[in-house]
């Protein structure tokens, strides 16, 4: 018997044509040939896509679970991409909804806890801000991130465009913005943490986390539909003290449900914190995508963004609980000379609401 | 003055909101944050993208190119994909639709005129295969092999999903195939090429490219969506004498348009063939966009592919020209114990097809 998991695609069709459909997809997700060319019967046993079950959904939509062989994945969270939606992902009608992640695939970075115990906050929700516009200096950047450290933020991440541009280059800006944040810390007591972002490939990703450990960063930021999901598995294998943070960016919503991808393949790549456009912001998520995606991560910390501002700390840890980072970017640095007080003043927002 | 290069994007709106939606992705892929909080004015001038342009294409549809700085992407291929689209990505209603390439991504592979050279085919177009299904063990693949390259075939390729699974390892089955394609060179007296995939992060995919090499290959075929542009593109510089295969695997077509992404994005990584789903397959691109997506990618060898039958070879070489490789997998594979004959006809059909 060989070893099967199950995943769910959504599929638009209608009812006359949803079997073909969906042993389509079985037949595209593993052997990609007519079965009448295949004379291997343990390849037909063993390896070709199963339809499992059908479902209507209503309005012209089924949820179709298919079971892929686990021979056909190995070990290589790439692979699992590729054999959960590489051919697929081509046809606009169908979204890869859910997928039971094979035991391999199940380890997973203990972020929330890892972070509560770092950064000496047993309970309450944490704060943080993003350092941008890119194209200010490093030592612009860095200036700013004391300032936001000052007010008391827990976490303080580069934005997701800060690379390695001749503005404010990785290895200039990342030390620069470590000493600022320390030097608040030195005079908040507090543990703020500074986020830099990994990009370029997967030696490059690891020299600057490297640059980042020396000096003295456990947090680190990659967006895994733009390193590759092979990499950042490898990054996270080789930085097993550091929390990743996995940023969105490439999502593709529309075809990668984002409960699934944010919510379960990002954490089973090793990250152990997960960045993500919460509803009622500058993306279009809903108050339910957003309820699941949160559930399939944890232990990964949650990190609701994306145009969020001051007055809706109260509805937002509501919903989302204190196993949350509330990430306020743009809305902060509106401040500007006032960063510290408005800083300060979100810090006490979300204390203030753990007291409740 | 700041260097800039225009995208296009494809947006849904009403025309009473474009401008506010135009001015919105400019900010998005750049500084991605309130323009008043910004208090530096060369981020404002040089930094920020400037939405160059709006056209109503009909239909609630509207062309809106935006110039981006060069400065934001320094010369990695990853980040210039994350200020493409990273987060714009998450917007359902926008589609990537086109770059004007900066000229330090226009350096491109000199796919055709190397591979013509290579197999000395210097006019008519070409003829390709793919091993399948996974599953098999690697004697029965390079089996299968030997007797498509009997048939005259110039290219077989590893199927997409063959990475590097227990029943066929990539380092027994790309050695055994190698032999087994030289075995039916020695008969033929042809130059068919094998083209192994090479899949998981970047040394993984260096070591296998180096095992391929010392098996005397110089055709290798890598995912861009799942292997990563920065890793492909560390790949790809890293052998220069290998002509890379780009396979479409996570090519998302509805997000990105796929005269973009294939025909000019897969190509600045150092790709000198493009597998693309050609119209009339099992996939849904319209002759207009593969007509686009060859042209943008050539002099990348055109590989149309995804469910080809024989009796198409006329329509799809009046198509696409001679420049063109004919991919024709499982439908080949139908003959089973008649492989070579049929490989032999499908190279006949293709030779007959540059005589008239």
């Amino acid at each position: 018997m060989t070893e099967r998991f199950s995943v769910t695609y959504h599929v638009r069709s209608d009812a006359g044509s949803i079997e073909v459909r969906a042993q389509g997809i079985a037949v595209e997700q593993s052997v990609e040939m007519p079965l009448a060319a295949i004379d291997e019967p343990a390849v037909l046993s063993d390896i070709v896509g199963q339809v499992e079950q059908i479902d209507d959904l209503g309005g012209g939509l089924f949820a179709v679970r298919i079971g892929l062989a686990l021979a056909t994945v190995g070990d290589d969270p790439g692979q699992l991409l590729n054999m959960l939606f590489g051919n697929t992902s081509l046809h606009e009608d169908v979204i890869l909804r859910d997928v039971a992640l094979p035991e391999r695939f199940r380890v997973r970075a203990d972020g929330t806890p890892t972070l509560r115990r770092r950064l000496g906050v047993p309970r309450r929700p944490f704060t943080g801000s993003a350092l941008k516009p890119q194209g200010l200096s490093s030592e612009r950047l860095a200036d700013l991130a004391e300032r936001l450290a000052r007010g008391g933020l827990d976490f303080i991440k580069d934005d997701h465009g800060l690379a390695d541009q001749a503005y404010s280059p990785f290895a200039v800006r990342v030390p620069l913005i470590a000493e600022a944040v320390a030097r608040a810390v030195r005079s908040t007591g507090l543990l703020t943490r500074y986020i830099p972002s990994l990009t370029g490939d997967l030696e490059q990703m690891r020299a600057r986390a490297r640059i980042a450990v020396d000096c003295g960063l456990d947090c680190m930021m990659v967006a895994p539909m733009i390193a590759g999901f092979s990499a950042v598995a490898a990054l996270t294998r080789g930085f097993p003290d550091v929390t990743f943070f996995a940023h969105p960016a490439m999502g593709g919503a529309a075809r990668i449900a984002p409960e699934l991808l944010i919510g379960r393949l990002f954490p089973a790549l090793g990250c152990g914190a997960v960045i993500f456009p919460t509803y009622g912001g500058r993306f279009g998520y809903s108050p339910a995508t957003c309820r699941e995606l949160v559930a399939n991560a944890r232990p990964a910390l949650a990190v609701p963004a994306g145009g969020i501002t001051l007055n809706r700390v109260t509805e937002l840890l509501d919903f989302y609980g204190p196993d949350t980072m509330l990430l306020i970017g743009g809305n902060l640095l509106l401040a500007q000379e006032r960063i510290t007080e408005e800083s300060a003043a979100f810090v006490g927002a979300v204390a203030r609401h753990g007291d409740t």
